[in-house]
């Protein structure tokens, strides 16, 4: 099983931005813990500040990965067009966040990408990633 | 670990309401699985229509339970009690929702209980509440 | 024919209350009334001030009622929980009120309940009712 | 009793017109059954698609009938002008809608010539006009 | 100087229709009041429940007379067409009410039709239609 | 008759501000046409920029004045102190505008005045003084 | 192919109303022009101030022309009486305006009808009814 | 006098819950305080986090006691069931809250049970009781 | 202890501006009442129609006074200035009002004040004012 | 005459993503037909899920191409820099959209970019895109 | 050149008041840092808590300074009076504030004097008012 | 000190593009202009239509330049994602604009940018960059 982790807008700064809310670990760490806890996983991660760049994954990763766990960040807000891209490929997208968003500012509290996914996960820090891949065990076992 | 799930109103009936949202899967069946997939916990399941009930509910698990896995069902767009009771209590909460609520009615896009869980995890069917109890052990471990 | 008439909260004090809007009088002596009107019929009343209550009752009723005959009232314009339950349930629900609930204040205005119920009647005063169990018969003959 | 039933536009295409929604009966057929049903009154239909012409005949109807069945369809929820009518007349008015309004498009949810009416009735079916005339006899008989 | 009145929906029941609001006197009856009180002007009017009447009327009353007194009644607050008409034609119109449309229901309190006018007079009961005209003098003769 | 004219903040600045609006006309001048053309009143003007001093200048006409023709400039859309003084006197308060206030900023198209005022006479120019000292001869000889 | 054009209120005065917005050329002009550019069409065209007589119009032409090209003008924003006709005919309707509504004023930026209709066509001045023909061609040779 | 104090939801957590916005002083500690600073009255306190409780012991209630300080907490805000039981009883009722609603999060903002309640009293901690006992003493002297 | 009283614009009114909101008592009246009432303290009243002039007392008043007992009228609905002037000083200020504004116009539901007051008390007619008093003597004995 | 047409995001997936909006057929077939209907045209087109790149491209576009078919996909609705792009150049642009974005998601009926354009079509599936191109020659031979 | 810096309401209490947004800077001090820093011009400053005086100020300074610096406070987000003041007069005006208003209470991001002025600057701290002095420099050397 | 002006999308066309709100001056030249005037600091600028590309300018910046002019343009109005970036970097950025935001369309009168920048300064033409170079002056000298 392949899983590909789709990392959004400023979160190559993970670690150093915002530790408050975000905070102290790497993602680079916390990808290594991964791939040893699932071990039986092809897991790889990608991080672009570029709303296009994202599209283009997702659509490539389409046929070639058995899932994708997304962390859109700051376009979760406010791109149709990342909406538009997770709904027109097939194999399942789960949603995840660092944070609570629906505990934060006002305009975090939509996710127009939502709809679109298998399902979502939030507020449980950087595990929240490790809940997504979990989660895609969890669909395609079933 | 003793794990208490908490059902909102209506959710006695699934497995019969709205197979289309919910599946034909009753809860019961449902809890004997995760009981055996969770060996070395204590897992237990209690369902009521009345939000009163469930705020009781909540204060009373406060200290006996290691962590709470609520799914409020329609009162998790109306009850800023329970979201208060949640607040009110020191054990983790996580909310859990069988369907993604962001695609269904705009009415149920809003999660008053949210902001005061821990995280959020939904739309994954009946494997939701597997997610939720999966996301206790990893904070606890943390 | 079996027919049961649920009151929401409040409605024990029809007679006494806000007789303005909602007459003077008692419930009790409307419902002896449509017990003899409607000979051929079998139909009862309760009347709850709990949500949860309300929603165990329509729960309870399903399959040992032919139709139900819902005035939900403060419920109506709050309640996602007891619309979830209508929607949950096989027989037929009719939604009644006393006044119209589209001439006085605005939160009165929105019915959540309404979209789930087979029809709406309101604003004939205590005759809601009679014409609520009319349209039960009207429905099943068809 | 005279009794006369006002329907508004596009109404005259009942029984081709959007079938899922409003059935596959003409409303003569409907007519007909109404006024053997109804034998000691004398029941009389006008249909138009102009917002002026259903103005007019609320105003000549006004001491010549004992009360209108009104389904003013579309102009339920822009026309201002027949609500101003309606409240203008004396004899009882009850407004009828085959469908449920409150669970079609959002901008079919508000009736402006709700508050202005004896009652109303809605989600029936054509019923909605058998329980609308229904409701007069109710309402003058009391 | 030739004037032209137009009277919107349901205003050819003045002085029977909401005497609270709009006073018992027919407008006959103070048109001829004003006809005689503006002796060297040609006063006429015009009622129609229509709103294309009115919108007609409008348009063949351009170049005929010096100015309009329009009240658009309810169509003061629905009509989009009427507002374009009265913007289309070149002669000038005032509007007039006989309430003052700020102090009643909140759907009353916006005039589509106002922005296209020369000026508004409100509230003065049926000497709004006396200001009216004084108006068009004052304005004339600048 | 007696009567006061209260004009609003910036309107002592009428003639030299924002021409193309409000004219090029002092409002000195206009006054003695006025006080000419209806000799038989006592007119007098008061003008301030401070929201208190027109409080003030209200409670103070109170029975002084047969009449008061207001035009409250700014404050008309965000004063409700000045509203409250106008419904707290007994005397006729007449709302002027120079400018037609609903064809202009949207923040201008409110006014929290109006309500409590007799009527309303806006969009004439300067001539909206004139009728509306005009529109308090008119009220006060019914 | 027969095609019909309907000209909503106020068109008849196109070449005459506000030249900058809508062009300075007549309607009937243009249509002879339309009817040689599309010789092997019959083309006839309609206009009316009035919403009822364009609900009729809708209504009659179904099934005596090949489609219909519809330029409802006012009635865009504020008829759901004309699209719920377009909705209930099943010839194929073209929704076609002169100016750009979207850069107009925000109340005409809304079309009730547009969800309605085949397509949209609008902002090429009096050439978007070329459109509108052009797009009947195409559509019924697919 | 009798004074009932009804406690809304998680109420009986005062003194431990959130201990920056409520205080850590138990109630049950402040009532024998108040029980002893008014002598001459009988208090007594129910809390409950069931809504239908609250109207149920606010119904039993009337005619028993003299007044009643009620803080329906989260409730105030969401139940219109309470508000209407309010209304519906002829007792007075004071409305309190210890922490200022309007200065938390704006869903706290709005209190349904104000309009129906004597008058209101919020923001002085636990005193703001204390204001309301005395607040009845003020209104029954009167 | 040293109480002043700031009353806001038209409370000089009191007694004889609309009676049935206000009552018919006069304010001084009134004081004189509750500075028998509260001997052991000097209480004194402010009034001003002038927003500045309630800012410059606000100020003034910052360390000669105990406390401040404010009944902002229509200015509580309007005044970020005046808010900005209780937050800016160091003695408590409580809000009081005479009726209960959640229960009047919309526009006097909101209070800008509020949230920078210690508490607020409303409703209780003029004897807000003494529960506003005696508010004081209850938080600065605490 | 050379014209240039620009697809947005995730068009690349034409004939295979959601079938049931968007059709079967992929653009490249398409486009081929359109090179031979208009082969006097020199048709090319251009597709990015780039927002910057669609930026880049329509500054690029202007004074090389005659004019430009634009269907920014998801970015109508959320690019205000695409919006500013098309006002900054000066060749003609015409906005398609395959389905008619009105009868969508409510996110979807708001075209940014709308107010820029030429005129806009849509809703004719493949052929906007045709109807586009048609709409250049038309304009371009004005 | 000289330079009039407006400061409005409780600006007089910089250094005192919320010491944690404002800074602990008395303006007193700062504006003999910027007369030496800005030696070539004549700076003063004005600084009131009244609306009116703040308008009346605006228009006596017009002609009689080369520029204003503005910092209307808590009237910047109320008063349309002051913004039509600045409208009015014919010297430029610099809106600045301390203060980011934009990150603060939702209701201080509106400012109704801003599209009046020249340009706005903020967030600087008291320097805003250094670089307010500099942009008229700048401005007038333009 | 090393400061970097970031221009976002379409401010390459600076003195082409809508000459009469933004100028017909290039960039580069005034560039050269305030390379000039500030000739002890080194001044570079950079402009993208990419909002990835602003990011990642943003974050290469960090650390390497001792402030940020930011220009967002278009991104200001849309791009969370800008906003987060500004946030997560430490050296200061001040939001600069050409014209006066708050004086045009609607939707560009928010800035998500603008809660996250030390200062915001807008409406003084080229020279708000001007002043935003000076502005970093002064904040890095107190």
């Amino acid at each position: 099983m392949k899983i590909l982790i789709i990392n959004g807008p400023n979160l190559n700064l993970l670690g150093s931005r915002e530790v408050g809310i975000y905070g102290d670990k790497s993602f680079d760490g916390y990808l290594s813990l991964m791939q040893k806890l699932f071990e039986d996983y092809e897991i790889s991660a990608y991080q672009s500040n570029w709303e296009g760049e994202i599209i283009d994954k997702l659509q490539e990763a389409d046929g070639n990965y058995s899932g994708i766990v997304l962390n859109a960040a700051a376009y979760t807000h406010t791109s149709v067009a990342i909406a538009d891209a997770v709904k027109a490929i097939s194999i399942p997208v789960v949603e995840v966040h660092i944070s609570n968003i629906l505990d934060r500012e006002e305009f975090r509290h939509k996710s127009l990408i939502s709809p679109n996914c298998i399902g979502s996960i939030m507020g449980f820090g950087l595990d929240s990633y490790r809940l997504g891949i979990e989660s895609l065990r969890v669909i395609t076992n079933n």
